[in-house]
């Protein structure tokens, strides 16, 4: 049992005293103690390949702010590492990989991936935080979906519309479904692994779903996290892990998503919050929305912009208040402790 | 009176024989064509900035295709160009301005520009191609969105989350609201100018609205397109110019870009065409949607991908068919005259 279990309670629509807070990317650059490791670290994928060291960020941000829950420090391109693709972060132009695929062959060839040889570094760091965070908070594990990963498995690295899989998709469906379809299966034995290591939720980013039609989001993406979902089995003796489904720009598909079987939603700040309530029901959570630019204001304004997405959400259990994307960089951390203090004291009166 | 008036009776949803088409940017790279003239004319702003030659490009799509209407060649950083910014392309990495806003005071100081004057290369070349085109076809004028000016001013380039502008909006939205003002007074003259020289339709590329929540999307880009659409002036004896609104990724907005005295909505490829129609009523016409990535497929799925499309919408008029986005400069010109044959083709069946 958790002491602070208000997370999961708001996952499962329970009785609350406030709204739980936490953030997308809250173990990050932003924090000068992040900083510090990472330098010590040498470069960001050797930092998410140490244990010692991820599990040390992964707690940063839970000792210096009041959150409700820690996620493990990683990145959620470690499936595609672990395929042999040779990922590499560099410096202000984010992921790349050496090897990236270039020919249906490659595709074909994909190995199959045991999670707890292969990325043991990702399961061992999880232990160890569980353990450093005895039943304090819970942890939530993640991985990027099986579209976002091909998205950067096919083009190599960030891109501005994605045409290579797009041309892909329109040229050959059935080898694109085939590449899907392996990435679902080792995310869903990632994420099992995640829970037997001692993860309390999961989380699902599909980054990059927001670049497709409707149809093409149903066929190509919300499937297969669909899938993952579906191949999730609990810890022995464990209650089941809860997931957060995150699509940046999905707020035009909202029902479907709280159709699957997912048991919460993120989103993004473009989504408004009382709308996308109104179109999920009773049916998932909500996780969300603060536009990540607004911790850029001064404490006045932070404070409003808090105040306004509780507002948006409105009465009862069922809201996790978070930014709608990653923390950015640049952000000054006692904006952070604003906005945190701002649900503590704020969000009570939504819990009445 | 024009030969060919159906995108014009589209947009005022009147009777029609069958749906107009023209594509965004389809005076482009992916023509060979084009890359002659670009050749010859150096690099992509002199080439927007020699009347005789934007006029020959602007007429080069429908010299090839049987399109219903040509879109003057142009660019939409003109005016921040005309107010002294610099605008210059790097090839490969998009617009830049050599002199970006830095502080308040280059704000206040912008000056009033006469497009006229500033920016003649622009209206000459309307009018040559107004003379080309005879009566045959409508021409399209057009501008950015006072909001996407403003990001690009700021950041001074293309930007992944354009957080400086987001920054400035939320630690000083008076100052942000004085650029926005300035720019929408600019692009009011301008497009006013554009009508002179002899534009049949405008159209406003907001490409970064999509960028902004529900509210700020609201006060800091809606609102100044609205402004414009207010200020502008049919030419002596000549009827209204009608007006088509696009905001990249602005699905969950519909309902309120249809409010405003806009005539038509451009739609990216992510939104339903027919939840799109059931949003707006009969307020406005629609135009789009076909996934730009679609061009890459065989022609048999391009056929159908049309189809989809022209279904979506459904019977009666009011849809001008469109990609959802600018065409990509890697299309095979031949997949173009395969998409506007099918909307030929099948596009009568909705019209009786």
């Amino acid at each position: 049992m958790l002491a602070n279990d208000r997370l999961i309670r708001a996952i499962f629509r329970q009785k609350l005293d406030r709204t739980p807070v936490w953030m997308m990317r809250q173990a990050g650059r932003y924090l000068p103690e992040y900083r510090e490791v990472r330098k010590k670290a040498g470069d960001f994928l050797s930092l998410c390949k140490n244990p010692e060291l991820a599990c040390q960020v992964t707690l940063q941000p839970i000792e210096r702010f009041p959150l409700d829950a820690a996620i493990i420090f990683s990145d959620i391109l470690t499936i595609p590492d672990a395929f042999g693709l040779d990922l590499q972060f560099v410096e202000g132009e984010g992921p790349c990989f050496n090897n990236p695929i270039r020919t249906s062959q490659a595709i074909t060839s994909l190995p199959h991936i045991i999670p707890e040889l292969e990325l043991a570094y990702v399961m061992d760091a999880i232990r160890m935080a569980k353990q450093a965070l005895g039943n304090k908070l819970p942890l939530i594990g993640f991985a990027g979906s099986p579209w976002t990963l091909a998205c950067y498995m096919i083009e190599g690295s960030t891109s501005k519309n994605f045409n290579e899989i797009k041309r892909f998709l329109y040229r050959d469906p059935v080898l694109l479904h085939q590449l899907l379809s392996h990435l679902s299966h080792a995310t869903t034995d990632y994420l099992n692994a995640q829970i037997a290591a001692g993860v309390d939720v999961l989380m699902i980013f599909d980054t990059w779903g927001g670049l497709l039609s409707r149809s093409h989001y149903l066929e190509f993406s919300l499937r297969y996290m669909q899938e993952i979902i579906q191949g999730l089995k609990p810890a022995e003796k464990k209650q089941k892990v809860p997931v957060i489904l995150f699509t940046k720009n999905s707020g035009l598909h909202l029902e479907e998503i709280s159709r699957t079987a997912c048991d919460a939603i993120g989103l993004d700040w473009m989504t408004d919050l009382r709308e996308a309530r109104q179109k999920v029901g009773n049916r998932v959570a909500l996780q969300g929305n603060l536009d990540p630019a607004a911790l850029y204001a001064e404490p006045d304004i932070i404070k409003q912009s808090v105040k306004r997405i509780l507002e948006e959400f409105g009465q009862g259990s069922g809201h996790i208040f978070n930014l709608g994307h990653g923390i950015s960089p640049d952000v000054d951390p006692s904006h952070v402790a604003v906005m945190i203090e701002a649900v503590h004291e704020w969000s009570p009166a939504y819990h009445r």
